[in-house]
């Protein structure tokens, strides 16, 4: 019988593809992080991130035009942030119906433009085809400092856990077409704080957090009381609702406790890296621990 | 009544979307050309470009998946060749019905993969999302010195025009799914010839030059018996099919003479650059000129 899509799944398919990279040239991290990193000058990374969003799967076509656009932007924009970049340049693809008003492609443009400008990106190209459903895909560059870039990979035993932000309810509330990509937060941490990994909420946290562990090869203990929850957000949607675009990183204890200290931004300690072997654990308002799965939200 | 996108088309919506590119810093050519160039250090360009294929639009379901995988990272790269460069970084978003077989996803990259290796491209970066329909957007980064860009409006009077191969019938014979982008003799051109505008035929002969043309501020006698077609293609096929993927140049008159002595390549001279005010002409066999018009193929 043959395999469907369906039954492996995004991760399993990244796993599959990644014998199928072409040349690898040159290639600092490729697939498996928020962006890839390849060489771009002497002190400097350049970063690249593509987001591809579908009518039907990540927006209605009733969503107003403009943050349907501002959101196709935001996310690549979050992806940079989640490496410690700045984003720089966008190139945009869109595929729209032929009887579709063109004050709406217009307005897509035009959400894309005025977040753009907040975030110094410059949009310098695209590609419009004709679709029935309509699909926008944003590629991005950003530029990092080679000494400042955060990959999924450094989180360490010890290391106290954060998020940007509560999370839960993310789509059923409309915050996913909203939101604003954590950029500030991202350059205050990487100035003030040195996370040792990072990585943005889009899976979900049980899920994005079990990319860290992962590529860190180290274990996780949650305290179910500090994980920040949107209003009405249980404890479920806070672990495995996915698209909050809030930061998930990790630095060392004595970085934690500056990070409580300071007011510029509100960091949210949610628990600790523990050795890979326990997993990824939660634990209760009384102590216990429980397993939890680094499952969450797919957009597959 | 509302403005349908279809009774704009895809080259005035690229004029109307002019307004909204987000911030201009650092942009030496945006939207325009065959890919965005922006700085990338003291003697090189960074290039970008990007480029959607649909089912349905750009190919059949029925088309073998490494055939489209191989196409969808071709077009790029000739956009990058169109401007003298190399490419380097692909990333890639891929839409694909849940029911789909696996193998066709591992073919699709199997496709890319093999002509990624052929000519240096690294695919760093993917994003695969549910889609009724087969949808993938590649984005390519390229590279190339500042003093061997090649834009579309370099073209001044006198200069010759040539191109790369026959024209015509390239999406009813196939064709349009098997070619290779003309790297190598972009590079042998910009080494030996120096061109002053260099595209590559996506739109058809008459619409890209008449790029060349409106972006030079010049115009064009094309010799009708001149112009190679491919077999069983008409001249009218020859003017107006799409997606030739061969490059279409201009180059001062001394080294328009070089090329036709040089036996590396075969590049067919088809015209010369005239003044604006003549428009674009077919001068006949008898010698009578005709007026023509620069339309093509729309994508949209």
């Amino acid at each position: 019988m043959l395999t469907k899509l369906s039954q492996i799944g995004e991760f399993g398919l990244i796993d599959l593809l990644k014998e199928y990279r072409g040349s690898r040239a040159g290639v600092i991290k490729g697939i498996g992080d928020d962006t890839a990193v390849v060489p771009l000058d002497a002190k400097r990374y350049l970063l690249l991130t593509t987001d591809m969003l579908m009518e039907g799967v990540h927006f209605k076509r009733t969503a107003p035009a403009r943050v349907i656009g501002r959101k196709a932007l935001a996310c690549s924009i979050s992806d940079i942030a989640a490496m410690g970049g700045l984003p720089r340049y966008a190139v945009v693809s869109l595929g729209v119906p032929g009887n579709l008003p063109w004050a709406f492609v217009r307005d897509v443009y035009k959400g894309m433009d005025a977040l753009a400008r907040q975030f110094g990106v410059a949009i310098v190209g695209g590609d419009t085809i004709k679709s029935e459903k309509i699909v926008i895909n944003v590629a991005l560059t950003g530029e990092v400092s080679k000494k400042d870039v955060v990959y999924r990979r450094g989180a360490r035993e010890g290391d106290q856990i954060f998020v940007t932000g509560p999370l839960g309810k993310s789509l059923s509330t409309g915050r996913h077409l909203k939101f604003t990509p954590r950029v500030t937060e991202a350059r205050y941490l990487i100035r003030h704080a040195k996370p040792t990994s990072m990585i943005d909420i889009s899976d979900g946290l049980a899920a994005d957090l079990g990319h860290i562990l992962e590529e860190s090869k180290v274990g996780a203990v949650l305290e179910e009381n500090e994980i920040p929850r949107r209003a009405g957000a249980g404890l479920r949607q806070a672990l495995y609702d996915g698209e909050d675009f809030e930061l998930l990183f990790t630095v060392p204890r004595r970085k934690a406790a500056f990070l409580g200290r300071q007011k510029q931004f509100r960091f949210y300690p949610i628990g600790e890296i523990v050795p890979r072997a326990k997993g990824l654990l939660l634990k209760n308002k009384t102590g216990a621990l429980a397993k939890i799965e680094p499952r969450g939200y797919t957009h597959f």
